[in-house]
This record gives C-alpha cells, structure tokens and sequence, in this order.
C-alpha cells in the first residue's frame, strides 16, 4: 500500500488534496496530510480517510520520523524549505514533489538523489508547472514535424474571473502570496530577444509589457519574469532567437503598478516612521514631494497623466488615498502596501479566481515563418477551491500516480519538460477543463 | 616626540601627507605613511622626514604592532576597513582619526574608547567632515541669537573647474572613488519636508532634485543623500521641521544620469553575457527594447527627449553609443558603466578639480522667518593635489595637530560638530584659502 505524505494544508493545497483522496478510494493508498497545524489538516481532510499530523520542518527529528515512513512526499510548504525536505527525502531514500522552482541548493542533490534512485520533481504546478508541459508538447510537435523554433514568448496569470468584482478596475485580488505579489520583479530580467541578451531593471519592468490577446477573453499584458535564460537549456532551445518568459495581467494592470513602483510603496529595505498613526493618504504622501498640492494632482503631474485617468481610477478604488488609519505598528512600504490592499484585494466568499496562460512560438519549416499561439484558461469554483489551488494542486496529485505505478521512469532533481511526464500529465488535466486551445 | 602614523597613500592622501610632514619640520612629529604598497607611501613623502611601510589591514599581527608604536593613527583606508583599525587602535590604546562615516560598529566602541580616554574623530573630512563644521558654526551662532531652526538643507558636490574640460557637458569628472559615483543613490534616501518624513526611492532620486545658485559660480542641482535622519540628534536639530542634505551636481547632471539609473546601466546584481566581444554601443543596447530603432531614438523616445538634447549631448559625449569594445572579460552593468565613463571621465593631466558645498539655513528669530544661504568652493591645484584632497586631509591633519597639543578635550566615538573641534579647524582652513561664505 504506498504511503503518500502531503506538506502543507494551505491555501493552494484543497484540489490537491481532494485529489489524491479520491485516489485513495481507488488505489487505497494510505495518506498523510501533514502542516504546522494539525488542524488544519484535518479541516482539508474531512471525514475522509487519511491521516493528520503536525508538521515542522524545523523540527529535524519529528520530520525525519515522518518522512521515513512515507514513500512518496508532496510538499506545498514555502519553497525556501524544500532544500531542508529534500535532504531528508535523500537520507531517508524517498521521493519528492514540489511546484517550486529549483533552487540552486536543489540542483545540487541531482547526482545523489539520482544515484539512490530517488524522483525529486519540481516545478510541477502551474507557473512552473503547466507552463512548461503545455509549451513542450507544442515545441516537441513542431520539431518533430521538421520544425526550428526562432521564438518562444510565455505568460501565466492568476486572475479574478469577469463575474467577481465587476467594478474592480484591476481586474486583480489576491489569489496566491500576496507578498510575492508587492514584491514581484525587484530582481533583474533577463531574456533573449532577436538574438541578443536583454536586461530589464525594476524601474522599467512594468514600463516594458507585451500585450496579449486571447481570443474569447480578452485584452491582456505580460511583464517579464527574473530569468528567461535558464530554461534555454531545459527547453533544448538552444540557438533561438527569442525567448520570454512572464506574468499576465489584464490590461491597464501595469501601468497603474508602476506607479506604486515608482514611488516607492513596494521598498522593503527599511521600516517606516510614525506607521502607528498612519493613514493610507500619508503613507502615500511619505512618498511624495508635495508642497502644497494633494498627492492626487502630484501623481497626475509626475506621471503625465490626464484628468480620471485609468491608473488614478484603480488607486483610489484601492483606497490608497483613504483617511483610514493603516492598522499595523510596524512595517516596511511593501508590508504596509500589502496590508492596504488586503483590504480590497482579499477574496471574498463566492469570489471565483481565473487563471489564463498564453504561448506565442515562432519558428522556421521549410524556409517559411510560421507562428502558433495557444493558450489555456481555468476557473475557481469558489474562493476555496480556486483555479490557483487547482492548476498547482493536480499535476502534482497527477505525477505522484504516474510515479507510483512506475509510469515515470527519470531519476534525479528534474522539471517535467519530457513526454513521459507532460503527456499523461496533460492528458488527465483535460478530465478537469485543464487543457491548451490553439488560437 | 608625538608619533603619527598614517594609513593609506593613495589619490586621497597628497595633502593630509603634505600638511603633517610641514608639522614634522614645525614640531619635530614622527610620522610614518603605511600603504599596501609601501613604494607609493614611499612617493608621497619624496625627500621628505618619515618612513614609509608595507601595512595591510588584514595582516593582523603586523598591523597590530605598527598601531602599537604609534600614538595617533589617521587612516585614509576605506571606510568598511575602519572598524577592524579601531578594534587594533581600543587593545592598543591609540587614538584614531577618519574622513569615514561612524558605521554601526563603529559607534558600538564609544563606552569603551571614552573609558580608555581614546578620541575616535571620524567624518573628519569634506562632506562628511567641513559640511558639519561649517554648518554647525552657523547653527550655533544663530541659536546663540535666539533664532530657532525650522529648516536646514546641505548639498556637496565634487566637480571639475571651468577651466578643466570646458567641452564636457557634464562638467564632471572621477575626482573620487568612481565606483561610488556609478553606485550613488542605491538606497532609498529618507529626509524630513515641512515636519513629514519623505522617502525617496533610487528610481525617483535624480528627478527630484533642489536647484541651487551659488552666487559668481553658477547653477547647481542637489539629489538627496541615503540618510538625511540620523543628523537630527548629532545637529540638536530636534523639532526642525525640513533637513536635507546632499550631493551637489552642475545644472544638467542628474537628468542626463536619471537615463542610465533607469535603463539599468548602474545594476551591480548580475554579470553581463558576452560582455569579452561587446562594444560600447551593444552595452547600451542590452537595456532597451530596439525592435529596429537606434538606440539614441529609441531613448529619447522613452524619455520624451527632443531632438538633439542636452541629456543626449552627455551621453553621446560619453562616448555611450560608438561602436569602441568595452574591454573587459567580466562585469556587472554597473562596472561596466564605470569602466566605460572613465575612459572619459578619469583627470588627465593639468585637470582641477572644485569642490562646492551650499548651506541654507531657515529659522525664526523674534517671530521673523529668516534665512541663511552660505557656500564654500576649494579649486585643485593639478590632478594629484585636487581640491578634493585638499579638503578630505586638511581637516584631518589640523584635527591630528589639535588632538596631539591637547586642544581636544571630548573622547569617545566622535563626530566634528562641538565648537572645540571646529572653530580651529575652519580657522585655519581659511589659511588655505576654504572658507564659507553667506551669501
């Protein structure tokens, strides 16, 4: 009977769970459910069967015993962790899964993990995850067909469906960290484009997008993920010309985020003074030279911007420019901006999330330029169950079937680019609504 | 016989050597220059009376019995040096004298120094070091009248006389550490505007700049320096409503430099790809998005430039866009910026520097608002006695002289803002021809 063990029982783990419990049904696996509180665990569960433990990674002797006595790990717990449950999973000899990306401390277990016959899968969720699969198919299709790509753009968006907040100009909640959201871009970009390197600063990211259409849905915008560059390899697309990698907003997103940008707001590198009497209008103005005028007309000026512009039209809706005290004690910009928009930007009860992925390859067959894009959208049943929890949750609950009925033969620190992976993989994601339309 | 020992010989150092060894002939001092290179101390002193060492921080046990046969240690080394010479200069019982900012651990031997009745006199140089003690004299002087403080704003800057150069557009040159120069403003800076804190973001520092006319010299523009806060209590500036200091530019500098803070040029968080075969024009290329423009139009397109610009006028004159190799193996962008620029910007022969620092003082005297402009220039004599020099050692030598004729009485971890310290030293300065003047 194999032993699953589950890490984490938070917001992105209710489909995962859900399905490697009706695995369990079919399969009789025995399952585990373990996070820092039992509780919660237990509330993932149900009445259903499995098993739920208190689990602390940094409790070394607790989780060694408890990883021993699995035989196969899924972890969704903070990915600057995974380092610590991999050490463990290659002393104890198990398999791990992860939707994080691999960490250069991670890639250091390839050759040992590999060596003891041990699956160490990450990046298998959706951005990293699906992302990879969906454009491997299409890349393998197009080589295999005697094609040489020259161009491959890529874009994923945890969203909020049309239905949810009509009225929210940003067309944006919360659907994941918010903090990775406040503090998303502070690294450098890097990408290929038309064969030559390319760097985007912060300062520029949000200035610099890629609109996306994607027909049916809408008018998107992409920003450039930190590193484009690593995947040249894993994608075997060595010699292409152009190669991005990003994240989608809907459109008008960024130009507005980029006035939080610029200001300031998203700095963690200092706390703020005077934060306990703070209203969101002064935390703005800390920001801002004003002398005499409102911190409204001075972002009109500083940023060009026309009377009821767009990008005000989302500020205000996030009540930034409220007299409401801000309510923490102490914080950094990105902590305090982060706190302000929880206010607004938290799902609600019946909120429904939206997540959209686009590709754009360009390539060469027989001396003729050809393009595909394609694309793939999911959405939340509800602010549980969202397409986030989703989309991150089942290939993960997917690849740890394959693996335990020995469908995945690669060992080793790997990410899920091959066809023995993102062929069933995908294939069962189609039985969710999870699948790719070419446009 | 006092004995002195001065660490460093490097661009800083010609005139703190020259002042001490004038002392030499004056009071019969025993001076010893240590440099890395003890040919360099060697050169600086020429014919001269003092010994030239070998004397290299890092090499504990003979750099702890060098400081252990001196009785006055003056070091030029950098700044992040500083706290390993006052661990050696506390054992060994000796005082010490920087141009350095007070680091954390610097200021953590404070107790310890005052108790073994050591002086730490640091920020004993131009900015910090004259900034403080010219300012401090007026703010005395005012609070002797009964006036009260409400605003104090202070801006130093390192520049080219109008001699020097008179075709760059600049009107900069490296008088200083040019990786500093590359690197200036990476933190946010944080002052005090009409009784709000203010926070300035490395994105917004060179567009919100404080133009300043210094009577008979010209048109300056200031940006913030990272820490404008922590003077408020060393000032005894509490309740100021505005405090700002600063680094001082010509007219024309700062929106020229905002392009390449914006681009990305000044980015020290990676390495660039293919940097052995690229140019200057290529460097420049890897932050803009061409799609087919030149680089120049593409920037004055994104900076809403006209044609033939003053901000293109620098950056073409900096030799930005020719298609010259780079000529390094490895960088950052922001050491290949720098690398680039000094190409341009290093002195050459016969070049002077001038140095221009600019006070103004707003404070209430009798319910009147009144005001204070005040201003100090220093020009170079050549490329190796700069105006620079001048300023960073002539302070430290005075102090050095007024410590070893027992005119300094304060002990402890110190900065030069009591009347003991800086009445003699601005006194004598003006023996040098640096004074301030009100304008």
């Amino acid at each position: 009977m194999p032993k699953i063990l589950i890490l984490g029982a938070g917001r992105s783990s209710s489909s995962l769970i859900d399905y490697v419990l009706t695995q369990v049904e079919k399969f009789g696996w025995d399952v585990t459910v373990g996070d820092f509180s039992p509780q919660a665990a237990q509330e993932r569960i149900g009445k259903r069967k499995a098993t739920a433990i208190a689990f602390d990674i940094q409790q070394t002797e607790a989780s060694t015993a408890t990883i021993a006595s699995a035989d196969v790990v899924i972890s969704l717990i903070p990915a600057h962790l995974h380092p610590l449950v991999a050490k463990i999973c290659l002393v104890a000899g198990k398999h791990l899964l992860t939707a994080s990306y691999v960490s250069a401390e991670m890639k250091s277990f390839h050759e040992e993990a590999k060596n003891k016959g041990l699956l160490f899968l990450n990046e298998c969720g959706l951005d990293p995850g699906i992302d990879h699969m969906s454009a491997m198919q299409v890349i393998d299709g197009i080589k295999s067909e005697g094609g040489v790509l020259t161009s491959f753009e890529s874009f994923t968006g945890g969203l909020i469906a049309p239905e949810t907040d009509p009225e929210n100009p940003w067309r944006y909640k919360f659907t994941w960290n918010p903090r990775n959201v406040v503090m998303a871009g502070q690294s450098t970009a890097k990408y290929l484009q038309d064969g030559e390197y390319k760097f985007i600063p912060y300062q520029q990211l949000f200035q610099r997008i890629t609109p996306v259409t994607v027909p049916g849905f809408g008018e998107y915008e992409g920003y450039a993920n930190r590193d484009s560059l690593s995947y040249l390899k894993t994608y075997q697309l060595q010699g292409i010309k152009t190669m991005l990698r990003g994240t989608l907003r809907n459109k008008g997103y960024c130009s507005a985020w980029n006035i939080l940008v610029q200001l300031g707001c998203c700095d963690d590198s200092y706390q703020m003074e005077r934060l306990a009497t703070m209203t969101h209008r002064q935390f703005m103005n800390s920001f801002l030279d004003l002398r005499g005028s409102s911190a409204e007309a001075k972002i009109e000026m500083m940023f060009g911007l026309p009377a009821k512009s767009e990008e005000m039209r989302r500020l205000i809706w996030s009540d930034l420019f409220s007299d409401e005290p801000v309510g923490l004690e102490k914080g950094t910009p990105a902590q305090v901006l982060e706190h302000i928009l929880n206010k607004k930007w938290k799902l609600k009860t019946g909120d429904k999330d939206f997540i959209v992925m686009w590709h754009r390859f360009r390539f060469l067959k027989q001396g003729t330029e050809k393009e595909i894009q394609a694309y793939l959208t999911a959405k939340g049943d509800n602010e549980i169950h969202t397409a986030m929890a989703k989309t991150v949750g089942l290939p993960l609950g997917i690849a740890a079937k394959l693996l335990v009925q020995g469908r995945i033969k690669q060992r080793g620190v790997v990410i899920p680019v091959s066809s023995e992976i993102y062929e069933p993989v995908l294939n069962e994601l189609k039985d969710f609504g999870i699948r790719l339309f070419h446009g």
